[in-house]
C-alpha cells in the first residue's frame, strides 16, 4: 500500500500514522518525498489494514493499494481456467458454450417447444425465468415454483441442463433442487446474504455484474461466493449503464479479455440484456467470442411478440439458427482446434 | 401510449397490432400520418398493455408511455404531502430533520458517546449500522444482533428514535424488533423480496436510492413498499455513480426538487455517502436544504480516524456542530415559519 | 411530432400552442385523451417547429420527435452503403480497411519504418499525428508542419494514403494540402467552425465519436459536414467515457451495428483509443469484425516504450501481425465474397 | 512518482526502466516489495517524464502520479482567491456574483427589455450569445456581428458589463472588441487552438466544464489560459453528463467545494444548462451559494415561449425576482459579512 500525505502535514500527524501502521504488524519501506509530497510505502500483508482506515486520518491525501482486493478469484491465487462443469456441459478452458432459451417459463408448451429446439440446435444449457425480479411491482413476476416444475420437466424431455435465477436467500435450498446452475441475477450481485448462501450450494454459480458494477467489485461478488467454498463460479458481462439510450445498456466488450486476465473464472456475454434490441443480439454474440468469451447467453422465444417479458430482446428461432451457424464459422477459425461448439 | 411504426410497415403486420391491442380492450385513437411514419395513439387504461409486448412486435419502432408508471407514490394520486412520523420525529411538511450517527455500530461507548452529543446538538435521529453490506467479503460485516441491542440501549438513554439497515427479507422482523425506522441500502434497492417485505412492516422504511438508478425506478422500488401497504416510506438521494471519481459518488442535487415534483413522499440527503469525503459533507447538506430536502443524514463518528468503515467521509463531533448552525440559519432565511430544525 | 400537455391544462394555454402550431403551418392532427392526460399529434413537416419551442409552453409535459433529426446521414434517404474511395482505399461496402500508424508522427526514421512494415502487411491507409490535442498544456503537442511532410514523405515511399487530424477551422486548407484523409478527433466533435469548414473540403473526413456523444449527437455531427456539400463521411467508434476505469473508456461496441442500421455512412472502430491498453487492441478489433465495422484504426509503434504520446496502447510489430491473422481467418469465415482484408 | 511493476517482471525489465528513469534525471527512491509486486517511487521533478511513458513498458503495471498536473491554477502555488474584475462586476473573494440573460440574443427589443430589468433587480453582468454552438446544423445558429453590436447597445443603455461566447480562435480578436468576458463553452473546453488564443487575450475568461470533463481535465483546460498569460479565468460547472435522464443534464454541485480546494479561480455555478427545466433553476441556484459558489449564470427570456432557443431552461422575469430574493436572504444567513449579493 502507497500512502501520500497532504503538503505540509505535520511531524505529529504522521507520527500517528506510523504508529498506527506498525501497530498492525506493517513495516514502512521508505519515506520517499517527492515535490511538496511525502510518500510512504508500506510493507507486509496489506489487507491487515483496510484502505478506509488510512484515508481517515486528516494528514492523508490519498491511499493507492498494490495489491488486488481479490484473492481466490484471481489469475495469481490460480493461473490455470477453472473449467465448470454439469449435466452435458463445460463452461470454460477455450471451448465456446450457449446458454439460451425464453426470458421467463410462461406455460408447459412454451418452454418446451424452445427446449426441442435448442437441443435440435445444439445449444447447451436451457435457461427460463421462473422468479423475476422486476422493476414495477406491476409487472410479470413469473410463474415461481410451477416455472421450476416446468423447466425440470424440459429438462426430463431433452437431457439439456437448466439453469434459473434466484433471488433471495431463503430460496436457495429449493431452486437448488431444480435447477442445475444457479443464477444470481444484476440487481443482486451485491446482495451479500444471496452469495453467501449460493457460495454454500454444491450447484454452481452464473453471476451477472451489476449495471454500475466496476470490474473490481464484480470479482469481490464472485469471491463472496467462493470464499464459503463454492468455486464452480461463473462471470457474465450482460451490460453497463451509460448514458447512451438508444441501447437498454452498453456492452462492456473489453470486460471479456480483461475478466479472462484478472480471473480464471469462465465469462460468458448476454447480449440480450446488453442491448435489449434483438437486432443487435447476433452480431453481438458473434463479437463476444471474437473477444474470448467462453459463452453466450441469449433469450430466446418461439413467438416473442407474445412473450410475457423481454419480447423486444428476445430471438426468433429463425435467427438463433442463423447466429449458431456464426458461432460455428468464426469459432472454426479462431479456435480450431475445437470440434464443436 | 403512443406507438410509432416502422417506415414501409406491411398492412398486416399493422392488423395484426391492432388486433392485439383491441383484444386487450384499448382503442386505437386515429392514426396520424407524419412523414414516413405513422403513429397510433391508444385510449384506454394503458397497464393493460405491458409497454414491452408492443415493443416487441416486428412493425414497432418505438413506444412512448403518457402515463407515468408509478402510481400509489405519485403526485398525481395524493397531492399533499407525506409525513412520516415517529417516537420524537416527523419527516416531511416543510420541516427539517436530521439522522446523524456513526456508519457502524462498534461498541457501547462509541455509540452512547455519539447518541449523546447527538441528543445535545438537536438532532432527530440516530443512525448506526448493525448489518454492513460490504463490497468485500474481508470487511468488517457489522456487529450484527449485539449491534441492534447497543442502539436500543442508546435510545433508552437519549429518547432519540433509532434507523438501522436491514439487508435481507429474512431479517426484516427482527430488526423490527429494535428499530424506529428500517432503512433499505442502495445495493438493495431493487431486491423486490426485501422491499415487499418491509411492506408489509409497521415500521416507516427510509430508501435510498440504488447508486445507478434512475428517478423511474427509485420511485418504482418505493412503490413495492406501498403497494403492499406501509405508506410510510422516505427517499433519500445519496450520490449516483459517475465517470467523475474525485468524490466517491456525484450528488444528484436536482433529485431534490424533481422527486418533491413527482412524489408526495419525504425526500432527504445523504451528503456523506454521496461525496466519501468529510471536508465536503458540510456544504452539501447546507445545499441540500437550500434545494429543498426535507432533512439530511449525515456520518458522524466520535474518533474518525478509528473508525471501522466509512472514516474517509465521518464528520467530526466540531464539524457536526458547525453544520447545524449553517443549517439553522438557513433554515430560517428560507423557511421562516418553522421554530426549529 | 406528439406533444404530452400536463394534467389539468387550461384551456387558454392548449389554444395559444395549438395557435402557435397551426401559424407554422402543421395541422394537428388529433386529439387523444389517454387517463389524466392530452396528447396532441402533429401533422406535416416536423423540422418547422424547433423542438425546444414546443417545450417550452407553461402547459407542456413532453414532446417526443418522430422523425430523426438527422436528414442526409441516414438510411432512410439513401438506402445503400456509401463507399468512401481514395489513394488505393476503399471503406465501406462489404469489405474491410485496416487504417494503421503511430499515435504521433516523431521522426523522419520511425515513421518511416512504420509505413514500410505496414505497407508489407497489408494496411490500407496510415495513420500519424502532427497536431496532437492533449489535456495538459505540457504534454507533447505534435510536430505539426514538419510532420505532415514527413507523413508525405512517407506516402511516396510507400504509397499508402494517409490520414492526419486537423485541429482548427484555420488549418484545414493547409492540413488537406498534405492529407488524403482528414481526421476529426473527439474533443472536436461538436466543434461546429471546424465540421463547417472539412464540410467545405475535397477531402474525405474521417469523425471520431465524442468520448460522451450520443449516437443521434454522432450523425448530427457528420451532418454538418455532409450538409456542407462533402459526403465522403467515415464515422468511428472510439470508446465512451463511462463509471469503469479499469480501461481508458468504454468501446460500445453495439455502436457498430446501430450505426450501420441508422446511417449508410462507413464505420470503423479504434480499440487503441477505446480500451488505451495494448493487451486489448487485438481482441477488441477482431470483435469489431465480428460486430459488423467496416474497419479498425489502430496505433502501431516500432518501440512503444519510447513513444512520445499512446505508449501503453501502442501495438508491437509483431501484435500488428497477429492482429492481421485473425482478422484475415475472422473475414473469410464472415464475409466470405471478399478476397482479401 | 510510484511505478508499480507486474509480478514477476524480469530483471532485465526492471534494468531497463531504471536506467530510462535515471536517463531523465530522476533518482529512484528504494525499491519497495510488497506481497507479489515491486513498487518503485520516484524521485526528482516527475514532470520530466510523461505518465505515459513510463505505462508504455513492458512491466509496468500501473503509474500513479504523486503531484497534480495542474500548476498555475492550483492552490498550492498560489494560495490566496483570485477575484476577476471588471466593469462594476467582481467574481471571487467571498462575494456573489449574479450573470443573467437570454440564451441568444434574438432582436433589439429582446436584449433591451432583459438588460433594463437585470439591472434593476441587480444583477451584475449580461450574458447573450451571438454565436451558437448547436448540436444540429438545422438549429438557430445566432445572429453573429449583429448580435454583438445589440449587446454593446444594451451594454451602453445600462452599463452592464457583458458577456459572450466565443466558438473558434479565429473570432477572439473580433468579439474581444465587444465583450467584457469571453465565454469558452462546454462543447470547446478541449479546443486547446481556442484556449490559447483566449489566453493571449486581456479578457477575463469564463471557462464551462465539458460535460464529460473530470474536474482534473478541466482545471487542465484552465491552465492552458493561465499558461498563455491570462489569469483572469472563472471557472463554470454546468451539469456532466450521466445515466439520468429526467434532467438535461446532471448538476454536479460537490464540484463546487472541490474545485475551491484544489483552485483559487472563482467558481459560478449554471444551473439553467444544468437541468434544462426551468422549474428547478432556483432551488438549484439557491443550492450553488450554500455550497459555496462564487455566483451563478442563469438564462432569462422576457417570453420564454417564445425564445429561438433554450426556452424551456429560462426563467421568467418573475422567477427571477423569486430567486434574488432566496439568495439575498440566504447570502446573510452564511456570509453576513457582505452588504450585498
Amino acid at each position: 500500500m502507497i500512502v501520500i500525505l497532504k503538503p505540509g502535514v505535520s511531524i505529529e500527524s504522521m507520527g500517528e500514522l506510523v504508529d498506527f501502521i506498525q501497530d498492525r504488524g506493517l513495516r514502512i519501506g521508505r519515506i520517499v518525498r517527492g515535490d511538496g509530497r511525502t510518500v510512504i510505502g508500506l510493507l507486509g500483508e496489506e489487507q491487515r489494514i483496510p484502505i478506509d482506515r488510512l484515508r481517515a486520518f486528516e494528514g492523508v491525501e490519498d491511499v493507492v493499494p498494490v495489491e488486488r482486493p481479490f484473492k481466490l478469484v484471481g489469475r495469481e491465487l490460480q493461473p490455470e481456467d477453472t473449467v465448470v462443469r454439469g449435466r452435458g456441459f463445460a463452461v470454460g478452458g477455450g471451448g465456446f458454450t450457449v446458454i439460451a432459451g425464453p426470458c421467463a417459463v410462461e406455460s408447459k408448451s412454451q418452454i418446451l417447444e424452445c427446449a426441442r429446439f435448442l437441443k435440435a440446435q445444439g445449444a447447451d444449457v436451457l435457461r427460463g425465468g421462473a422468479y423475476k425480479p422486476r422493476t414495477s411491482p406491476y409487472a410479470f413476476q413469473g410463474m415461481e415454483i410451477e416455472g421450476l416444475e416446468l423447466l425440470a420437466h424440459a429438462r426430463e424431455e431433452t437431457g439439456l441442463a437448466i439453469i434459473t435465477e434466484v433471488v433471495s436467500a431463503e430460496d436457495v435450498e429449493k431452486v437448488g433442487e431444480f435447477a442445475d446452475i444457479l443464477q444470481v441475477g444484476s440487481r443482486n450481485m451485491q446482495n451479500s446474504r444471496l452469495l453467501r448462501r449460493v457460495g454454500k450450494s454444491d450447484r454452481p454459480v452464473f453471476l451477472k455484474r451489476g449495471q454500475s458494477a466496476t470490474l473490481e467489485e464484480f470479482l469481490l461478488a464472485a469471491e463472496y461466493v467462493v470464499a464459503e467454498g463454492n468455486a464452480n463460479v461463473m462471470l457474465c458481462e450482460r451490460g453497463i449503464r451509460t448514458f447512451e439510450n438508444y441501447t437498454r445498456n452498453t456492452l462492456d466488450i473489453a470486460a471479456v479479455p480483461l475478466l479472462k486476465q484478472l480471473s480464471h473464472l469462465p465469462v460468458v456475454v448476454d447480449p440480450s440484456h446488453a442491448t435489449g434490441r434483438r437486432d443487435l443480439v447476433v452480431p453481438l454474440a458473434v463479437a463476444a467470442l471474437a473477444a474470448g468469451a467462453d459463452g453466450v447467453m441469449v433469450e430466446v422465444h418461439p413467438d416473442p411478440e407474445n412473450a410475457l417479458s423481454d419480447g423486444p430482446q428476445s430471438l426468433t428461432f429463425e435467427q438463433f439458427t442463423e447466429m449458431m451457424g456464426d458461432l460455428v464459422r468464426v469459432r472454426e477459425a479462431l479456435r480450431p482446434h475445437l470440434a464443436e461448439v
